[in-house]
């Protein structure tokens, strides 16, 4: 992860057209199962993860259902099936094959689904070129291109629980001599950046795409706090962990340390083995020996919380981490392209914020109850992806999801 | 219910000593079983509600340990299984009995357990008569006795919930020709009330007794916001029946619609009937026809939500609520004494919120986390136990609580 | 336990009348509870087990259904509730209270279940002095008092697994200087008994009652066999423990095994302690020390099983147990009286089983799949209800019944 | 189905040899997956099922645990981590990959699986060519296909449940114009046969193979019984269905009618549609029109029981199957290739039942416990894979074997 990462992303060179990321991001989607079998692609570890196959299918059906059914003349779906098969959550569309039973849709099989991939591509290209001045398509496009980008991290750590879940612990890939992305990289010093109280604005401006969710922009009025200026780190954790960290429920909030005990939790998920053998971390390259330096990853929000206190710390609100962001954009180090960063802000709408008319509108705001903010974004994000108001979000014992976490006080 | 508990309540006359209130408080208790029989403060409905029996017991033992055992000069445990039987969730304390497993706990008897609050009377009233003036032990007593004024509305809630499930639905007490408590009030035209955006200060202030979580006061910006001057009715809930509110999923958050799905829900708790043979509901007087203009009760917050939605309105954040009673004292009512009022607010520390050291610490903050805040008090509430800064709080899908609504814009 | 008790049970003296019989069985109902509280006799411990009180109730509304309805000139209920709430599985009478919620009956009171069994008995008896020669009606009561006796067993396995259930461990009674019943009796050397292959008789014969299942009277063939003249004992249980039974998969059924992995069992029901400590055993008298040469209680068909192969035996077949019965009652001792003895024979109609017509032939036919058959009797079994023929049954996980077991070849 | 299949199997012309068993039967299960995609044999449906690919795998561990491991000189696992993935049940052999993840395993892949196939082949050939006269060898090859066979049937049924599950309801195979297998052949009239009482011998003769489970023979005494001539047909359902069959508990084991009523059942298996629509069926040629004078299929005893009790008859033992099967071998049909036959009989060891020593004594021997026994086989049995003495066995609910019945006076 080079430097220019840590800082807020900004667009350079000449801006590439909608048609040109158009193929640039549905074509990122097909390389990441380059080196998977139709076997990797079609089985789903959980409920809550989903085959690869099924990201492939459904961010196709997406462009199909918002962009081509309502604006392409004389439009047909490509498999009336496949209305119901790939809609993820929205009612307003229609029905949705159950979730937990996306595994076992061996067909359409994969080649299938690539087909499917190709005949989306063509339409909205094609529509593209007749009507790409419509700013209302344009939005749509754009939507459904932030909205494959989400899925190509999801694709990530989907697979990442799957193959976890396979006792010979294969690799997704072979680990590089130098390994660039799919891993975090090392972490330097903390120091404590302190800001004042004050008002500030919360919320993303500009005319740039962003989720409905970032908006209103907005004020609000933030005590003085200090953030870290880095992630916590896997050998921070460690120490958490030799402290008895995962013992002592004083450290917990209560339902944390429910969810611990019946789980039988004793360190971060993908850690194997312990301080007489050295610890392990399975990850996309296979299993591999922990990196001391690294931030850590994967953290539900209960051990985030948790390790935070132990620490004599806190997390974060989403205000503060959006605040100190605008403030100090260069002490501010891995703040995008590492670990999604817990937050304690509860999912809430902005004041004023409404959702999209129509199915669109359940993107998000259905969403906001019993989650969890995170904001960043991991290795794992699509490069463009990231944006200082970004609002990601899962329930509080979340822990496949590539989850890391930056301390306040 | 009377007017004056509308406003934010004061104290009159001179002000009763600690003995006395301890006296009161703690005979309040047992008179609300003056009419049940021993079995029926054994059971327990279901493993969030507690038999009446373990809530006379379980408040004793908060004096036993947070009060006598540090400063009784000789402490002996009164029954040294009670420390573990009747602890809740102290684990800085010790281990506790199962919380699902309260009811059957047939002994000790119910007679038992009232020999041991006598004993624990006659002990803090012993102590207190010797250090009534220890500030340390002044506070201890304060919280143990407004920690009872808690439990006395759960005996009522919890209570009313095993009655509802025996299919005789028998009433707790005959119907007073005048029903004065343990029922809501008429309620007045709805007025809109207006609040300017502008900086306030939330929470506790004065040297009277609050519990950790309303504090520290801190500022906070609010936007504008309107506020209705009234609960919402049972009328009003059964136009959103009518208008087909529960079968509607664009009116839900999209956990509240799995959640009304999968209980099979068309109606808030208690409710029974409908439009054919006319709308009952159960209460603590037994079946009775469903009064029309009284506030809704027993709504969950995903209910609250959803009618919020329906009626172009939402649920007020936990400090425009605060804040409106500070600004709006007459012109707001119902704001106590009726139901508790669900907020968008999930339950979080204040900035620069800390738990007292030791047990008692885990009182309020190791909760803060899925937790939604109610505002107010309900019919049930011990009078002189609510607050402007009061704040309750409970799982968004909990329905057997005294829980309303107000609405906001 | 004297030596006339293991022999088979014959009536002796003068025969007592039916309505002699109904008062001293209903009277033996009312006794058990002599000790207990109206909270004791309320709580349920688990679905499978019912509260004292309800099978006061349920015997009570048995009579009242199968009796006085069809009996009694111009019947009337004596409580339209008890219709439903009383009613255990008798579909063709009508609902059924739901029996996992058996214990949220608060109400009726036990003192009104007391008034329910004495206006029943009077009204019973008052029909037998008008007609107590119709043979319809005395088959009918007699089937009463023997399902009573089965309930009074059961109130007594349910009240111990109750009183079990608290962390206190309190005795149902003080434990007298002779214990006589509620307990096991010591167990003499063990010596295998040697039967031929041939034709034999199995089911009741004779006038006496029996239920329906030990109908009709059947010849099977069996082949030779060995039985054990005595039951297995603690002594023999502890030595299965120490050579590792319960980690043993190559002794269990694997249903079994998953069974015993999942519960994480390591001893049998109400045993705790172990080699170091001393073993204790959770007894109606309270929690004692293992007495060695008892036969052992509370073991599952599965641990039953476990234990006969790692003993180089296996389990009777019922009709193994029958047949020795009628051969050697005098070399067979503890075959009544001690504890239930579990068979391999899996419950299933004698060839040529009818159910009585009505609601009263659902007592035993439809229970007749995935349960094993016990026979004998236990200490807690009601005198005179015992007899050769009789077959008891119950789940191959059952534990919580006073059941142990009698070893073959 | 032609008519020679309804009479007791018996070997004609020359005998094939154990190598050309070897291959034709190895060869088989390779043919099985022919029209499938690797997604389609990697997917598993419900923890009951397993993936096809698995059922290849899991044949040749059987091949190289049983046969080669023992026997082979220098023998090397062919993956060391196959030992585990591929173990079923053995605990004697070492731990088992669990059962309901097996359909996760993605890798090995199905290529890689059919490698292992292969591998495994070859060297089972190479030790027959080597030791084929070896008698225990001949034993464990000849066991080892017998296994494999079973294996073929369970993965056409475990396929079509997982090809039910997908909404699109893709056939495995196109329907041929003369359907041949795969689906059941018509039905005759019925005529009920008597069967006088008597001696009777049960269980395998002879030196052909049989699995332990079917010795020794034994003799048993049967009561005079009638058994039907035929299975019964979907007609003979629908008329059950059609007088409230699956709605009257009085026809129900009380255990079957909470099943039913918990599942919400109304039909078979694989049934939809209706008398107003017309009924359908899902076949392994995709949905079709229900055959009104097919056998019915997907059964679970449950029904069974209850369709026989409807019909005024009942099921037979396992013992008048297969007594009525030696007597009347020519007047009976339907007895094998078409549909398993429920029995009332509880799986359970024939007196002197010894499971064989090591490992691969866990093949029956401890399932005996809460299953029942079906006789006879389905059309999709391999050819020659019957026996009159052949028990199979399932729990009471299942549904998804090729399962019906044939009814008994």
């Amino acid at each position: 992860m080079n430097s220019s990462s840590d800082a807020h992303p900004r667009c350079e060179g000449p801006k590439p057209s909608l048609l040109q990321k158009f193929r640039q991001v549905r074509q990122r989607s097909v390389q990441i199962i380059e080196t998977l079998s139709a076997e990797d692609c079609c089985a789903q570890s959980m409920p809550e993860a989903s085959p690869t196959k099924w990201h492939l299918a459904h961010s196709s059906w997406f462009f199909e259902t918002f962009v081509l059914e309502p604006h392409e003349a004389g439009f047909g779906a490509h498999h009336p099936a496949y209305r119901v098969l790939f809609n993820s959550y929205y009612r307003g569309v229609g029905d949705q094959h159950p979730r937990p039973r996306r595994g076992l849709l061996t067909r359409p099989s994969l080649a299938e689904v690539l087909d499917y991939r190709l005949a989306v591509d063509a339409r909205v290209q094609a529509l593209l070129g007749e009507r790409g001045e419509d700013p209302v398509l344009h939005e749509l496009v754009t939507l459904g291109l932030q909205h494959e980008q989400q899925h190509q991290e999801l694709m990530l750590s989907d697979l990442k629980h799957l193959l976890a879940q396979n006792p010979m612990l294969p690799a997704y890939l072979p680990r590089p001599e130098q390994p660039e992305r799919l891993e975090c990289g090392p972490t330097s010093s903390l120091v404590w950046l302190s800001f004042e109280q004050g008002m500030v604005d919360i919320g993303h401006s500009g005319s740039d795409f962003c989720f409905d969710n970032e908006l209103p922009r907005h004020r609000r009025y933030l005590q003085a706090f200090q953030l870290a200026s880095r992630l916590v780190t896997n050998a921070e954790v460690l120490a958490f962990i030799a402290e008895g960290g995962y013992q002592r429920p004083e450290l917990w909030l209560a339902e944390g340390w429910d969810w611990v005990q019946a789980q039988g939790l004793q360190h971060p998920l993908y850690w194997s083995g312990g301080a007489q053998t050295g610890w392990c971390q399975f990850t996309l390259f296979g299993q591999q020996a922990l990196e001391l330096q690294a931030p850590a990853l994967h953290l539900s929000l209960f051990e985030a919380d948790a390790y935070a206190r132990w620490a004599g710390a806190r997390l974060p609100t989403e205000f503060e981490w959006e605040f100190a962001l605008q403030q100090r954009p260069a002490a501010l180090t891995q703040m995008f392209g590492e670990a999604w960063q817990w937050t304690s802000s509860a999912y809430a709408p902005y004041p004023g914020f409404a959702a999209a008319p129509g199915a669109v509108g359940e993107y998000n705001g259905k969403f906001m109850v019993n989650q969890y903010v995170l904001r960043g974004s991991s290795f794992a994000t699509p490069s463009g992806h990231e944006r200082a108001s970004y609002r990601n979000f899962f329930p509080a014992a979340t822990r496949w999801q590539f989850s890391g976490l930056r301390l306040a006080k």
